[in-house]
């Protein structure tokens, strides 16, 4: 028998994506909805509402990420099943990336009562923070923290772009700075997590929604972000020859060329999303550019010899590399996955990606974790055009609703 | 019979200097005054506050730049000797490129008195506002919307990078942006204008500044700015595959090294001294990239064909350029230029630049306009570490009092 989403939580799936829909959203038709903003408080408030209509026990860790409990966590340690994602977003992201994790999880707790079932084990719906990293620069914030993988100290000295810090932005949003730390009390709870996600590239986006609609998550791909900083010489842009300059701009356009090179001779990916010069003014030589490389791929080594050429390149300009995270390969829980294969039958998708989630900093810190993708049509992600088929999404639900099932029967 | 600087004069200029070395400093050791900002509301107090002490009678045009007269400019319409500079800077800019034309104005009206001088003509120290266009990206703009050369409304909607427009900063500042336009009543007092600035190139570097440490303009070379679009798709930096990305970021650093050799070829300088990336995350592949072009060169056809060449280059990838600003070769009045050579004596250097200035604007409008540089050292401009001599800066006083008392006469 087949756990259905069930008609009244698929309709309440429509009704808090509606919900969401205007929050952070900006005029690029995408949303910013950055850690510790008002976006971020909005929907940190939704989800404490939409927990509270379900009579969930809603706790806050030390990071500040959010768990809404259905029965007792601390009564049968090591037992709860988690699911869940985030309600963050990189600059103008699309609606799907983190929402559609955490609306579906909520959708399953109604299904599962539409259905008469209640879990034999604590189930939870967590709402992880600053999971993008797209204030402070380091992707999965909170998940690392609790996991230990983040230093609290240096979590609290990340800087966003006007300067604040993380512990500024913190007290600003009415939270303590002092608590962050590793939470094995929260940890402590977890048996599995299950984070549905929707895809962000390409590989389901030719399958049979009918029959592959959603994938099984088999490991997420090594990857890190690195910051090049490039030496130039302020000087005027009228008045210097051109060969007495020292111009930062053309280190970071000779770097940012040298970065796809590298990708395709090593069988990886790199990109150079982001790039400061500094003074920043049109009739000023740049004195200084900062670019920040993200470089992933299947292989550790190869993401690994990337990194390492493109370093060299930069040596060779007077720059230096400096890695801000880095990540080798997460195979999830071989153990979980295979029940999940047996929960949703064996004709189902098997998918490694190259997108880090809080998925994989669980799975890091030993805890049992998979993760369900569902289909995206064109494979675009982290843009306005993100997208997945409504019928899809349902399908997550009703798939995430089985796996609930069946690991608490 | 030579008209000194005078000691007391040379020691006001050195207090003026001193006055202002804080502000809008910044840790760069360079300076942030931008207009319309509280760093420049504090300059314009201290101006006020030079010209109330030397009990010239303060005016303020159309647009803002601030005219302190001694002797009344409209009781001998088209006679005012006009000298001065701007106090605005470009994002950590130097302390020299604009304040030394303002401070060795006001002291060239304490050398005069010092030595018993009226002039015979009425005698004005101005202050342009925006000359570097640091903030709303249009440079001269106090002397091009006075002329005329600036549309009122265009200058209005000029937006600064966080979105607020020239009328709004205005009003900020307790101004309104009605007055705005051309201001012939301001025009008409005006019979000649010198603008004192520090050398911004390395022209006067390996003269002797015993006898060389002034210079005459001769002309500004032509320059504009140009706005390169450039699209890309946004989209996830893991999860797309290099072959399925349009990556902004690209495309802009093609087009950095492609300037770079289209202004070697023409004999010109190109530099992009600032680059916006959107939506600027780590993790996302650019889906737009901005950068601004600044073009310059002794000759106008070799400018524009550096711009032609960029065009095309732009135009295969999909983007477009667009002309912010246009200068054309601006000769100073050929009169003015003798007579300052007869004053100052044959053997003074004559000498065309890059840099624009308030005073080519004024040229172009048809007023008798004239420069004095100061010579630079290092020919670094624009920068933290911009610097003139204080014996050279001291002699550009003298000067400056001999062709003022010169002209005078």
């Amino acid at each position: 028998m087949r756990c259905d989403g069930g008609v009244s939580a698929l309709r309440e799936f429509d009704r808090m994506w509606d919900d969401l829909l205007p929050v952070g959203k900006v005029s690029s038709g995408g949303y910013r909805r950055f850690a510790w903003t008002r976006e971020d408080h909005t929907l940190r408030e939704w989800f404490a509402g939409e927990c509270a209509r379900r009579g969930l026990d809603l706790t806050t860790d030390r990071m500040g990420n959010q768990w809404a409990w259905w029965g007792d966590p601390d009564a049968a340690p090591g037992e709860g099943i988690v699911i869940g994602s985030h309600l963050d977003s990189v600059p103008d992201g699309g609606a799907y990336d983190g929402p559609l994790g955490v609306i579906s999880a909520l959708a399953v707790i109604d299904a599962l009562r539409e259905q008469g079932i209640t879990p034999s084990r604590p189930l939870a719906v967590v709402n992880f923070v600053d999971e993008e990293g797209a204030r402070f620069g380091v992707a999965c914030a909170g998940s690392r923290v609790i996991t230990g993988a983040l230093d609290a100290d240096r979590a609290r000295g990340l800087v966003d772009s006007e300067g604040r810090t993380m512990a500024e932005a913190l007290a600003a949003a009415g939270r303590s700075a002092e608590d962050l730390g590793r939470d094995d009390e929260t940890l402590r709870r977890i048996g599995c997590f299950v984070e549905l996600h929707v895809e962000q590239g390409r590989a389901m986006a030719d399958l049979d929604p009918e029959t592959s609609a959603v994938a099984i998550g088999t490991d997420i791909w090594p990857h890190g972000r690195w910051r090049l900083d490039l030496p130039g010489m302020a000087n005027h842009a009228g008045t210097t020859r051109l060969e007495d300059r020292q111009d930062a701009t053309l280190l970071a356009a000779e770097l940012v060329l040298a970065a796809r090179a590298e990708a395709q001779r090593h069988g990886t990916v790199a990109t150079v999303g982001k790039l400061r010069l500094e003074p920043g003014g049109v009739n000023a030589i740049a004195s200084h550019a900062t670019a920040w490389l993200d470089a992933r791929g299947p292989a550790e080594a190869d993401v690994r010899a990337t990194v390492a050429a493109l370093s060299d390149e930069t040596a060779q300009r007077g720059g230096t590399v400096s890695e801000e995270s880095w990540t080798g390969t997460t195979s999830f829980d071989q153990d979980l996955v295979g029940r999940l294969r047996g929960i949703l039958g064996g004709e189902v998708p098997m998918l490694g990606t190259g997108a880090g989630h809080d998925a994989g900093i669980l799975a890091n810190a030993g805890i049992p974790t998979a993760m369900l993708f569902v289909r995206n049509p064109t494979g675009v992600s982290h843009s306005p055009a993100e997208f997945a088929e409504q019928d899809d999404c349902h399908r997550g639900v009703t798939a995430l609703a089985e796996v609930v099932r069946g690991l608490a029967s």
